[in-house]
């Protein structure tokens, strides 16, 4: 009955269905070329699921996989025959070649973006001059166009190019390194800063949050704005209870739309977007109260849409709880289609002809324990009893001889129920047409649910960071674009999270005047790394509208955060522990500039013990000579040597993390202080590590030989 | 008209369908608890999907979540009120707190387990003296009662605790530095062991490699013959391929029956079951060939089952191609029950019918262009297209006007219709009857169908590994049990899979009489890590029956390996990196005994210098004391003063990885060789990866320096 064919090609990049998507992550296709000779290319990725896409074109093809390696993609599009480079391995299951000519071939690319947009030139998409990322673009349509089956993509979102120079650049490692959204080990959830700060309600929230976070702004004026509104909803607890309580029960209308519109929905669906829409009102009267409003907020109020009409009509339609399938009518309420009424009123007054039908057979011979039945397999019948002994009459036709009853039909029972049966089975398609038009009529209207979205978006995601605040009592940092970092009090949200509160010892950071370069010594387990991630962490938070776990923050905003910490190697790809070291150590001298913030956890530890304490020591002296007065920087080493360079280099202090020695035994203060460390208590951690005694003992012994014949090492190298 | 009712609860741990789940994984979910006064506890496990379910009591908490984190539940149960040990946080996300007395309480766990597996006392499931894990069972079994809302858990394999003593003992940590299953960056698929080692057809066969490359065994008797059964199959290229070709047709038998059983199949299910048991008679006639079978096969041979009667069942029952869902019909084959054919033949007859009566129309009224039309909202009618102008008969009941025709219903019409949609309806009906009994008898024959699904996974395991050693062209190891490893031309499988063959160096290792500790030195990026991984794996795939990745293997079996490399800190849990890495130290030093494999990489690198050193210097020691004569350890240390042990210390040999100076540029041989290594070369790697031209001209000069002032550093401490 029903016509098969091939409506779509499953693609884990293309994907709409809430089922396989996690709420609060984009789903991205991605596309990538490159072209060696003119060492130019360019990444475009898409969220199909919410028609969103962007993209960048790059002279460095490193680049161009950094991004992807942050968005993670659940598909790459590369063209045939070309390579994948070293850097993108990680990527490796994802990546579809496709044939050049079908989807990057440059005039087709173009042609296809231009109708997909529907406008008539490049400009307007901020494209004319970036040629490589219409490539990309115009792979990602191809991909659709062959997979969808649909030629009609225009509830794609309009392609936005993102410039680099705008936000603040946090590359794959760094993400990785501050287990913004990971932890080191792969894992989600706990431990993560994710974790800790996503109070978002609504998947759009969600997303737009995450954005964020792996995009931070760098304009002063956006991000004390964007402060502003979230400073405001951390004082008034009850608008905040109140905007929360409203969001919370809004689903993800983004995708809901774009189900709606490619016609993947299901009734659930609508219902989910009923329900949605239904807590609009109470969303505008809040924004509606009389008060002083700051400027973004205001612009929410005036693009407000509160969608009645729609709402009306998924009111007037679906019943309360409709069925899961299409097929099977039960959609639709009584009163909205005349058609569908008299179907209705058929079939139920079937119903009551049958009853009829049985008080006549019971009346007309006497059987008052004739009963009614229906079973799937037979449909209707009369039944009884083996008790009544007598005769039936002789127009019952026996259909089954059960245990302790017979059953029978009669030729009336067998024509009524043939109605029921047919006016149910039209039903069933009425409604399935019905479902049909309302979806389109809904379809109609996606710009406008998607305009609602993204402002239910942006209240969610203030809201979220400050109910994150409030949760965890963080303070609004005060921003500027100077070089100082002042950071008192300052914890580290997702250890907090983790460990409690009262076990957290916050420290004060400071960058301040001249000395850019922090040298930190201490003992291990003391909590040097928690405090150099901290920092990157609360700049990250500064920079995206968020307000800070620090008791006072005084940040000047920073141009790219550079971490090289924990030590991960790479086997299967031929890298050591120590050539990752490096290689990110060198990205970093060469890349970070006068704004830019560099966190370097033990540099050198993978190498021999002179090899390793030169190459930090150089790598010091660079940090503090670049940027004309040196790389804001936070170095924790166990090169104790290094701390002789306070006072020999401009620009470099020395901190410590405190440890007391009471009765044999080491306190670990996790206190940040100024001077360098004396020692650094590796034989004591390996004790409490449950390292056997004896060994502890015999290492101790070493140690003390050791000591006594290094007198005399620690002299400063000439320059 | 559907009665609908709580059938069951969706839990991750329970899920059968296999659209989530992984093919080749196991599915657990687990329990555990543990008696803090009488120091004992049990952890049980379970797939659910597949039926097989195990457990281990112990008397250190620690190894129950060692196990644990090892196979990686889906869900774990664990009794309200008890803590989670520190480190089991990373399955903080999966645990379920269930009622003690409901769930885990002694006497109702014993008597629910006695049910599930209808024995009379414990003692066939060996439990008579593991009551923790008798608690743990019974907590499974309470969770899948009240979830699957089935009282009848008869589909549950025979309950076996596992013997820890029978197999390689292989921790969470070892698993994940040898990057077994997952990369290290959290990754699946290139560059772990399995992504090279497995080449099973099946799911059935892909679950038993991972199970045992979990567990491998110890037993030398057990490791031959099933090392003989993978030579054969590696010789007999025909046959291999042949078992291959027959394999790859075979579905997931087990989790197909258990799907069956608890009557949460589709008709896909059963095609798939058909589909399998059609390959059965090709594989038997290949283990019936006349020759002398290893005894191994010859068990499968005698035990096989060809599954006529279940295969011939349901190709006598349902049609090639049946629709996903069981209400609508169309499922079942002309022949098959008389009563449905009635339906169909009626349903069919009134389409005749149908034809006839526009026949009949079309002659008395004179209009041969009357045609029948078919909609889902009007049911059937005649259509007349508008180029006829004249009337039609006053029986015709206009029902629709459209632009160039009108569509008209009659009473006989009518008639018609409600018969056939009537008969439709009554098949649909029946068929679903039909469905539920054909179900009922191929669950009769689960049994049958588990223990063939046992034989094929075996079959499956055996041809994966030798398709594996011909594909890498790895070669069939010696075992024996005593300690001596020698490993001659060995490779790193993973790396080798990644990097292709002619990149790669072979490496000899040499664990002989009593040289047991070999101290390895040499520059970064040489390939130290790469050799000390692939003897571990080397080791692991001899003792689970596989050929390896050397030329030449002689191996002393191992009832533990250890691993300590790589380095990963865990800020959340407020580890440091250095307390981790001695925390594995102190593991592997209380733990390793005379029979154990350790594999040590740069011990000491997390904290200053001199503490480092003292530290990996009495850890050698200490193994070289152990176990009679020394632990075999793998140590690579880039502490080269630890190459003067050699010569005072019995038992420790110096290894290095040789390097070439070659015109101010440095060849990495990447050839393991007798001696001590001489420099680090740590700044020549740095500048490899590009780390600024000053910085490594500053960093040699430092350099330079430090070493002519550490002359005479260089003595060993006294004992």
């Amino acid at each position: 009955l029903v016509k098969r064919e091939v409506t779509r090609v499953l693609t884990p990049g293309t994907v709409v269905e809430d089922s396989t998507l996690s709420a609060k992550t984009s789903n991205y296709l991605a596309a990538v070329c490159w072209h060696g000779g003119s060492k130019t290319g360019a990444a475009a990725w898409i969220d199909f699921s919410t028609g969103q896409w962007t993209g960048v074109q790059s002279k460095h093809q490193v680049q161009l996989w950094q991004w992807l390696i942050k968005i993670q993609p659940q598909e790459v599009l590369m063209p045939e025959g070309t390579e994948l480079p070293e850097q993108a391995q990680v990527l490796r299951d994802k990546i579809q070649f496709c044939p050049y000519n079908g989807y990057f071939e440059p005039g087709r690319a173009r042609e296809r973006l231009l109708q997909a947009q529907d406008v008539a030139s490049l400009t307007p998409l901020d494209l004319e001059d970036k040629p490589a990322l219409v490539q990309a673009c115009g792979a990602l349509l191809a991909y659709l166009h062959t997979t969808q089956r649909c030629e009609d993509l225009s509830h794609l979102g309009q392609f936005q190019p993102i410039q680099p120079n705008r936000f603040l650049q946090l590359d794959e490692v760094t993400e990785r390194n501050l287990e913004l959204f990971q932890r080191l080990d792969g894992g989600k959830g706990p431990g993560t800063l994710w974790h800790a700060l996503d109070r978002t309600l609504t998947p759009m929230g969600g997303r737009l949050l995450q954005q964020r976070l792996r995009q931070p702004w760098r304009d002063l004026r956006t991000i004390t704005a964007h402060q502003g509104v979230v400073a405001l909803l951390v004082d008034d607890d009850g608008l905040r209870q109140s905007l929360r309580e409203r969001l919370d029960a809004v689903y993800d209308l983004e995708r809901l739309t774009t189900r709606i519109f490619l016609g993947r929905c299901t009734p659930k669906d609508f219902i989910a977007l009923r329900n949605s829409l239904k807590a609009l009102p109470a969303l505008q009267s809040l924004l509606e109260e009389d008060r002083q409003w700051p400027e973004l907020l205001g612009q929410e109020k005036r693009a407000w849409d509160n969608l009645d009409d729609v709402r009306e009509l998924l009111e007037r339609s679906l019943v309360d709880a409709p069925p899961l399938v299409i097929t099977e009518g039960g959609l639709f309420r009584h009163g909205f289609d005349p058609e569908l009424d008299e179907l209705l009123d058929l079939s139920e007054d079937g119903e009551g002809r049958l009853q009829e039908l049985l008080h006549k057979e019971q009346q007309a011979s006497s059987l008052p324990k004739l009963k009614l039945g229906y079973n799937r397999v037979f449909g209707y019948y009369f039944e009884l009893s083996k008790a009544h002994k007598g005769p039936v009459p002789d127009h019952f036709i026996r259909r089954q001889t059960l245990v302790n009853a017979e059953r029978y039909i009669t030729e009336e029972l067998k024509t009524i129920e043939d109605k029921v049966f047919s006016a149910a089975e039209k039903r069933k398609g009425l409604e399935y047409n019905l479902f049909q038009n309302l979806r389109e009529q809904v379809a109609a209207h996606r710009e406008r649910v998607m305009a609602v979205a993204g402002i239910l978006a942006r209240l969610d995601y203030w809201q979220g960071l400050a109910h994150a605040a409030r949760q965890w009592e963080w303070s609004q940092p005060e921003l500027h674009s100077g070089l100082d970092l002042r950071i008192i009090g300052g914890r580290h949200p997702a250890v907090e999270a983790t460990q409690g509160r009262t076990d957290y010892i916050p420290n004060d950071v400071r960058i301040e005047g001249d000395d850019r370069v922090l040298l930190i010594t201490g003992p291990n387990m003391a909590g040097k790394s928690t405090v150099l991630r901290q920092t990157a962490i609360i700049c990250i938070l500064a920079q995206i509208g968020s307000f800070v776990p620090a008791r006072e923050g005084w940040i000047g905003l920073c141009d790219r955060i550079f971490t090289r910490v924990g030590a991960s190697d790479n086997l299967a790809q031929g890298q050591s522990t120590f050539m990752v070291e490096m290689t990110e150590t060198a990205r970093i001298l060469r890349q970070a500039s006068r704004n830019s913030l560099v966190i370097l956890d033990e540099i050198g530890r993978g190498t021999s013990t002179f090899d390793g304490l030169a190459l930090a020591w150089a790598v010091v002296e660079d940090l503090v000579q670049r940027g004309h007065g040196g790389v804001r920087t936070l170095f924790a080493t166990h090169y104790h040597e290094l701390t002789d360079l306070e006072g020999q280099l401009p620009g470099v202090r020395n901190y410590n993390i405190a440890v007391k020695e009471w009765r044999g035994d080491i306190v670990f203060l996790r206190r940040l202080v100024p001077g360098p460390a004396d020692r650094s208590y590796g034989i004591e951690v390996s004790q409490l590590a449950g390292v056997p005694q004896g060994v502890v003992k015999r290492a101790k012994a070493i140690l003390a030989q050791l000591e006594e014949k290094s007198r005399g090492l620690r002299h400063t190298p000439e320059k």
